[in-house]
């Protein structure tokens, strides 16, 4: 279907990753031009995504497809949902015709780490780039690696588990079944854990106000350092320096040229971006540092939607 | 220029990256059928090369183009070296021209590390597979990637190091100056450090034949391990857990089909082969460790000059 002359074709980005499902109009520049939402009902997910696609498009008809980002993982020669913990098995079974069907638009799935990982590349952080590797740091720390313009999610769709790096061989059990994984130090969870761990074990509980409440997240720590919390800060700078010290192992493997980082985590800022950067230098072959440029990312959580859009816009063409 | 019919196109494989150069006629199939070598000096290699393509071509003239391995960076765009610690900065200036005019030959110049995995890749253990992780084991640990039929270098040449990612945040220096790379630990000298240490520090050293000679290497404990020897068996098993630990880690990040394992410390065979999967097995994502297969290299030594010689085919097609 082309578009008349003068007026941009849209696409429409979801992210089913949430308790909420996301939903907007992407131009083909990646902004994001009107949003829905909706508390995702599992059973109900078919209908509801066609049900927020057509709100949408009763807004601006010139939707040229739709990108759908979800917590799994796809098979996109199959289109088929190979794995996800959140959707169930009755919904994923045929997610991908049931969702053409329902929208009456072409449509594209995506792993949403994946697609946060293409919207980063396309028009955020990892713009310019011809090599990225993605890091999302939030509840669970994940990944994605993009070579040469396109997702490589290796063998069997699980490349960029940059949180399941082993850092420390004698460390903690992770919930993945190894042990000493970079994610049991530097998920939002653990820094929790560790800076509960140190306030009570070392007796410095009364020099922090984290201690007032005794159940801080990891975006509390962040906000006590931002506010000058010596002990906050001290536990974001320690969880940068093991962040750092992961993205210098990536770095040494792939030699990759943009290191992009992402998720709640990161919303510490340069008081976590700074000692991640610091520690890969610090680690990592000087050619291999010299060669890259680490930031973070800059689409926060539209990344997956925007992304979702992108990978729309991008198989069309 | 084509080849008489009946006549099969043969290449030729230089590796300089030993003490002595090594040079082969090596069929299309990958078939060593001639070799001769030389000890390297260095100021004079141009001549040497020279000299050893055209003994190899007094015995057979169907020399369709020569493939050389070096012990540093190629940009293969330019076919210059970017980098050598062992070849002298006058003689790698304008390697790869020299060596065409002295030849006569096309020349195809490579990092000797890509050319082994090359080699491996194309006739060797990693046969069959679309992406491969090489490692090598030995003075160093090295390693490379190929995917989808090329090596993949990264942004400055640099990608596959393997020995340079770190297992222990808090472990020893690495002459690359991180501390707690998988070569502090891993690498034949390092071997031979730790068994050193753990045989005078526990007082173990009767229970071993290593201790009779004080200047064993990495060879003697994997022959001793070979042996039935238990104290060089259970180094060999814990050096075996660490690479594992490295392989996992490369397993979660690139969910690779492949993972070819080479060099003088893999010459101790199923002793470290089985830890290292074992461990490997026990540390990745249990769908990235069924998505691939841990093997040997199979071509030894002359994996570095196979695999120059079969970029010097493939670069021809």
């Amino acid at each position: 279907m082309s578009t008349p002359a003068g007026l941009q074709a849209s696409f429409i980005g979801i992210d089913l990753s949430g308790p909420k499902i996301g939903a907007a109009i992407v131009g083909a520049d990646g902004k994001v031009l009107e949003r829905r939402e909706t508390t995702m009902a599992a059973a109900k997910l078919i209908e509801q995504v066609a049900g927020l696609v057509s709100e949408l498009r009763a807004f601006n008809p010139q939707i040229a497809a739709v990108g759908i980002a979800i917590p799994g993982l796809v098979n996109r020669q199959t289109d088929r949902v190979i794995a996800s913990r959140d959707l169930p098995s009755t919904v994923r079974e045929n997610l991908h015709s049931d969702l053409m069907k329902a929208t009456g638009l072409r449509v594209e799935l995506e792993n949403d780490a994946n697609a946060a990982a293409y919207g980063e590349y396309k028009v955020g952080a990892g713009r310019g780039s011809r090599d990225m590797f993605y890091v999302t740091i939030g509840e669970g720390i994940g990944g994605a690696i993009i070579l040469g313009g396109k997702l490589w999610t290796g063998a069997s769709g699980f490349a960029g588990e940059f949180g399941h790096i082993t850092i420390d061989t004698e460390g903690i059990e992770c919930d993945c079944g190894n042990t000493g994984c970079l994610e049991t130090i530097a998920s939002g969870p653990n820094i929790v854990r560790r800076a509960n761990e140190r306030l009570y074990r070392d007796g410095t509980s009364s020099l922090s106000k984290l201690a007032i409440n005794k159940n801080f997240t990891a975006d509390d720590v962040a906000h006590e350092a931002n506010n000058g919390d010596d002990f906050s800060l001290m536990m974001i700078e320690r969880t940068g320096k093991f962040i750092g010290t992961g993205v210098a192992s990536v770095l040494n493997l792939l030699n990759i040229e943009r290191i992009v980082l992402g998720g709640g985590v990161m919303d510490a800022g340069d008081l976590i971006l700074n000692p991640i950067i610091h520690e890969a230098k610090r680690r990592a072959f000087q050619p291999c540092f010299e060669a890259t440029t680490i930031v973070a990312a800059t689409l926060g959580a539209d990344a997956v939607l925007i992304g979702a859009a992108m990978l729309a816009r991008d198989a069309a063409s």
